[in-house]
């Protein structure tokens, strides 16, 4: 018996975990979700998963505790609700949102300078079709101004961009909130850095989104259950957006499981085949996933871990809603 | 018999020109370079260029003037110096330093945060070695600042980094001037932003760029002639240097015929093979094609031809040496 199991884990974190847990907590660490696991019950009362994992209702029994490594628990809501049981669920509350915002500037960047074609020119030397357009002077809305949207606000400013944000909570000084529509209409760049919740999910769906500007770039680091993937290829191909960027997929869990099994369904194929354009750039949910962040989240959840395996109680549960 | 001859022009910088020259001067706009054109006479008195063409010496005697579509110039000074005879030349002093400098940004961006890595990634949604950097707190060094240079340390210090300079005229208030070798230690990411000169040639070679600090990013927007390709492909395999940014190349104009050509020699090879590194990124001399720059571009060369046309001298003539 374990005192804390670690799925969805990779290389880096692992190394990094290990150096803040104390020696006397017995973890257990895998790289898989924990349905790729397989069957069976959890091997430890306290388990740490990050976005992936879909955990049995039946596991509720034998748990107590579930920390998700990451800043969004949309998917421990959704787990508490499924389970009928509440198992004490944690979450830490800040530790990327420096390097999501900075990973949202690249890609919007890689996408105003189609810097995909421009290296594929590389090998015939040719310049057609290669014009990009340059930051400086462009509109960016950012949608969800939380931590993160914060963050891309000062990211895009330095960038030479005026910005503006589309949030209920207007809780930054000095940006200029605007009412959605009216912001998509003026925006060159559209950030998506919201939670999903009941009132974000598909909330920029094909609809909405086709007010953009003709040849918008949109960027997506919240969830891609507020804007579905399909919405954005048919928005693609219409010529309505100019180029899509996203770190983060609706129905991610299962899109991932299939291309890590090398399951080639069709949504796999289909995501496989929309990667490949010239105005797409796809990360594996990634834009986490700097040396910073990295080791402040290994920090946090070990620190998490300690305290829960002391005290019963998560440093930041997840709000029950 | 044209007015003047544009050589290397691609589509869309074709677009852009005939918006801006009178239609009473008779204008042949050439895809290729000159020696891609073959042997003969200039068919124009006036004719422009941009980097890559070879003039023959022996077309002195029947040009009036060359006019190059680009802030370098060092092309034209080894023209005059091979063809042993004053034909006027001109240049653009300025009108693509902001193109550049967000494109050397979006490269080192790139390079900081695996960005090849992480989409070719997302085909088996891993994330084992996706960790990047982020720019934020880290050291930027921007050898040669003039105005290309200048506009790099804005965008730098605009990402959250701490920027120094090295130049012999330290002309940018408020920016720190160090020597050569000091600020390669110091700095996580290298920019060579210079024109070549007698002086700059392989200023940037194996022996010198080996004093960075182990891991450090090299970008060039320059030219090739500072930092031959062949000696940071050494650098990065002896793990010195941890990520190589080129929009420019040593030998360029040759290296260019020959991929435009698909003539696979030892070469093009070579740099085939070495673009195709995660740790890569390069893009054919486009640094400066954004809708902003070649707009620009478009009005000063239109310009600068018609006050040639009139009065046999241009507004910006390349300086003797």
């Amino acid at each position: 018996m374990s005192d804390v199991v670690f799925y969805e884990v990779f290389k880096e974190e692992k190394r990094a975990l290990e150096k803040f847990l104390p020696a006397k907590i017995r973890a257990r660490f895998v790289s898989k979700t924990v349905q790729e696991c397989g069957g069976g019950l959890p091997s430890a009362r306290l388990i740490s998963v990050r976005t992936q994992s879909r955990i049995p209702p039946e596991w509720a029994e034998h748990l107590g505790g579930i920390f998700t490594r990451s800043q969004g628990y949309d998917h421990l809501v959704a787990y508490q609700r499924a389970a009928g049981k509440n198992v004490a669920c944690g979450y830490i509350k800040e530790y990327c949102s420096r390097a999501v915002a900075e990973q949202a500037a690249l890609v919007m960047m890689a996408l105003l300078r189609k810097l995909k074609k421009q290296m594929l020119s590389f090998g015939t030397f040719s310049r057609d079709g290669l014009t990009g357009r340059e930051c400086r002077g462009r509109h960016a809305l950012v949608v969800g101004v939380g931590n993160i949207g914060k963050e891309i606000v000062t990211v895009a400013r330095g960038l030479g961009m005026t910005v503006k944000g589309v949030d209920p909570r207007r809780g930054v000084e000095g940006l200029d909130y605007v009412a959605l529509a009216k912001g998509l209409s003026w925006a060159d760049v559209v950030f998506c850095a919201c939670p999903v919740t009941d009132k974000t999910k598909a909330m920029l769906d094909y609809h909405v989104l086709r007010k953009v500007k003709k040849g918008a770039i949109f960027v997506n680091v919240g969830r891609g259950e507020i804007s579905p993937a399909k919405d954005l290829a048919r928005l693609l191909s219409e010529g309505i957006l100019g180029g899509i960027g996203l770190d983060v997929f609706d129905e991610e869990h299962s899109l991932a499981d299939s291309l890590r099994a090398r399951r080639a369904d069709v949504r796999a194929r289909r995501m496989s085949k929309l990667k490949d354009k010239s105005n797409v750039v796809f990360t594996p949910h990634n834009a986490f996933n700097t040396r910073e962040a990295l080791e402040g989240k290994a920090r946090l959840s070990a620190e998490a871990v300690v305290r829960f395996l002391r005290r019963g109680t998560f440093p930041d549960p997840v709000p029950e809603r």
